[in-house]
């Protein structure tokens, strides 16, 4: 295989190029010399289930619909068998509404909750732990092998991070294919825009892999299983909390991956030793990330 | 100076050896070593103010008085004018309260806001960029000799993100002492534990500077503005909406700071650039950061 013939693999791939993403930016560097960069974008979008109001999430603004789907199924505001009738964009309002056929005591619940709870770390927490009730998650073995060539490949493939930085990426993978590169200034919106492909898609969860460049908080590892896939990787570290989660749902949880090197801390006896690590070797300095961060 | 001289100019440290902060789990590593690692707490803490409750955060879990201030400070929900006449943690309820004199239209506010928008980024935004209005940040120079002195003293200081990663930090800074370092693995909760501090210290902001590990996205950037600092420095990226707020308000936003590099893209003329940055040299392997992240 050619160096980038991977990229045929990708079913959605980052679009580093879309003008609407990036923003040109001057400024002068540590020598006082013009610079100007490549800066990701940052816009509110609002997201209504029928008529009800439901958050303002900061966004880089591609893929609203699966964003808003996304992000009512991860906080469970949605349920996997509601029949969605429709969802409308409006780019100038900034506003995605998702219709159902019938309105469900989702938004009731919710009108119920956020008089009293907002959230300082992205969600209606009780809601998502409330979701997590009755998940099982299929005992999918992963094999070592394909896990070093999804990291491998997604480090490589044009991506908004290598263009500007400053930007988070969650890949859906089956085997060794990265099939859904999506990328977020909002945390976890990288996720929920996953999800709503997956919905939208009616892809299957249960042989599927979850990459992330972020870390393995409680929130991201809740709405992996929401998701029903059975296997989260990241760069980062974890969180007790997320560990702890893991351990319940049975998910398989590998952290801290980076070259060869990776710990596993939940679900360890569903990988498959199928290579040396060794043979992997460590990351060349290009493709490792600088510290996206936050 | 000797090599750790400067830790004694902190008021407040990390305390990377609290037990309550981090907790060892075991896992297996990619030989399928058995590996113990130093892994985050992660826990909720909800906020009220006065009978209101606010928000649940997730967070570390220490110093939940400076964290609940600052949020409500940040928010606009406390004005810096307003008397506080008590803070109170349960730690077993996990649960701070915050009480005023007299409970002002904030509470009113809040709860018509919440009950239409919770929120996906970590904040009311509406709230906070309100809060912005007015805001006039004091003409302070800024020193590149400081810079990378607090940058080289910063990277380190014993810390939980050297301890366990997967943990942002945000560090008060006057000339080129560290004074306040705050963790946490809620993105915006080292920020708010710092304007805790400052209120309860009633420290001055104009003549410091505010160091995070953190992206410059438009929620640090405001946070920072409402806290009357001028000088933000970063080691990672920009957003667009960032760089505006930074140039609305006047705030020095300086980002991708790592070894003698950084760009500035917002108050230029207030660096006084008295030292050659090649002097400074590259950052050392150990003191890199590996992308943190989230």
């Amino acid at each position: 295989m050619s160096d980038q013939e991977f990229l045929l693999d990708y079913i959605v791939a980052p679009d580093p190029g879309a003008a609407r993403l990036t923003r040109a930016v001057t400024g002068r560097d540590q020598e006082g010399r013009e610079t100007t960069i490549s800066v990701v974008e940052e816009r509110p979008l609002t997201i209504y289930l029928n008529s009800q109001e439901i958050v303002t999430a900061m966004t880089i603004g591609d893929y609203p619909e699966y964003l808003a789907l996304g992000f009512l199924l991860n906080q469970g505001m949605l349920a996997p068998d509601d029949e969605v009738t429709g969802v409308q964009y409006d780019e100038e309002l900034e506003v995605v509404v998702v219709r159902t056929a019938t309105e469900t005591n989702h938004e009731e619940k919710l009108a119920k909750k956020t008089r009293t709870s907002g959230c300082a770390v992205g969600t209606v927490f009780g809601d998502m732990m409330e979701g997590l009730e009755g998940v099982a998650l299929p005992d999918t073995q992963v094999r070592t092998s394909d896990l070093y060539a999804l990291a491998h490949k997604i480090n490589r493939t044009p991506s908004l991070y290598l263009e500007a930085g400053a930007i988070h990426g969650t890949v859906l993978c089956q085997g060794d294919r990265p099939l859904v590169y999506m990328e977020d200034v909002g945390r976890h919106n990288a996720v929920d825009k996953i999800a709503g492909w997956m919905f939208l898609e009616d892809a299957d969860a249960g042989d599927k892999v979850l990459y992330t460049t972020g870390r393995l908080t409680s929130e991201m590892v809740i709405k992996t299983a929401m998701m029903g896939i059975p296997v989260l990787v990241s760069r980062s570290g974890f969180t007790a909390w997320g560990v702890e989660i893991a351990q319940q749902v049975g998910l398989t949880l590998i952290g801290r991956m980076r070259g060869q090197r990776f710990v596993c801390l939940s679900g360890e006896e569903r990988l498959v030793r199928d290579v040396d690590p060794k043979g992997v070797g460590d990351e060349d300095k290009k493709h490792r990330r600088k510290g996206a961060g936050a």
